[in-house]
């Protein structure tokens, strides 16, 4: 008779599973067959919690996203704003091993959802996510004159050319570098808007 | 006898091949068998002229960054330097059908050099040439107290992430959104640095 086993703990173990993987090997090598090889499962065992790579992929992103809030809902919530901005912020740029992972995830899972249907309702979940959370930064933050949809737009495109700068050249888009531009950013935000006319072209 | 064909009549047949079957069917189909297809050659006659989809793709990417670069050029020279700096961000993002099937080669491209080394020569070439570029248009530009390395990175880093939301959503990051963003950062880039302490995390 085959053991049973709490199909939380089992989810748990897979998670952890994925995540040694593809912290180790890099999410190209995050099979279902490399996963299952190191969650020490069968092939048709994990196939019962991911059909396909793509499921595979979005559980790994649900994990990231789980991880991401996790954190975000543990900064002290008192404090300047922009202080807790450039923390929020921080917790979504690939500064540190972990979040390196999490960034490569993230974008490999762009890059997949471009091609592949299934994955683009969470892909939209995660950018619908990250739009309304830079609102939220904005709304605490800007000066007069100033559009609160522009400048989450504009926060949002920084953040996610960052983030792709920080996979593509780490060596010139280091840690420092990419705290530095937040700050940048997150002081200008503060002023007032520059009044002349925006150029159109 | 086959026929002799002058090669670089041939490669210019093939570029226009490429780019007709990206631009109608994307460029996940631009598979070395379709691209045969549609250049109407063999696969064997194609195979000299990439042996691989790596070297496909690169083919692709060289055609979009020739023609983004025949159209800077073409640009007038004279005039505002932040309207110049507009007029080269237009060209650099996906405001038309063209710029959006550019846009697409390129996403895909970095998508792809990140577990294709062959790619990542050619990837960094054109982060390289886009990081210059944004250094040039920056320098034209910056208010007193601005760093010209770190707004140069912010400009590239603006750039790359609205090229990606727009891709992602395009009915959010609309052309006239995109314009906006960039019309408000060109404007602000003139303005002298907000003086306060940057925050760090």
């Amino acid at each position: 008779m085959p053991k049973v086993v709490d199909p939380r703990i089992r989810r748990r173990e897979l998670a952890e599973a994925v995540w040694r993987v593809v912290r180790r090997d890099g999410l190209e090598h995050a099979s279902v067959r490399n996963v299952a090889r190191e969650a020490r499962l069968s092939m048709g065992s994990l196939r019962h919690y991911f059909a396909s790579q793509s499921e595979l992929m979005a559980f790994a992103l649900r994990l990231v996203i789980d991880g991401i809030e996790q954190r975000i809902a543990a900064l002290p919530s008192d404090g300047d704003p922009r202080q807790r901005a450039a923390r929020v912020l921080a917790e979504l740029l690939p500064l540190d091993d972990q979040r390196r992972a999490e960034n490569e995830v993230w974008l490999a899972f762009t890059a997949r959802a471009m091609t592949d249907p299934e994955l683009r309702a969470l892909r939209d979940e995660g950018y619908d996510m990250l739009r309304a959370g830079c609102r939220g930064l904005v709304a605490g933050l800007i000066g007069p004159g100033r559009d609160p949809e522009r400048e989450a737009a504009r926060l949002h495109a920084l953040l996610d050319g960052l983030a792709v700068h920080a996979a593509v050249r780490p060596d010139v888009d280091t840690p420092d570098a990419l705290r530095a531009v937040i700050a940048d950013h997150l002081s200008e935000l503060r002023a007032p808007r520059t009044t002349d006319a925006p150029t159109r072209s």
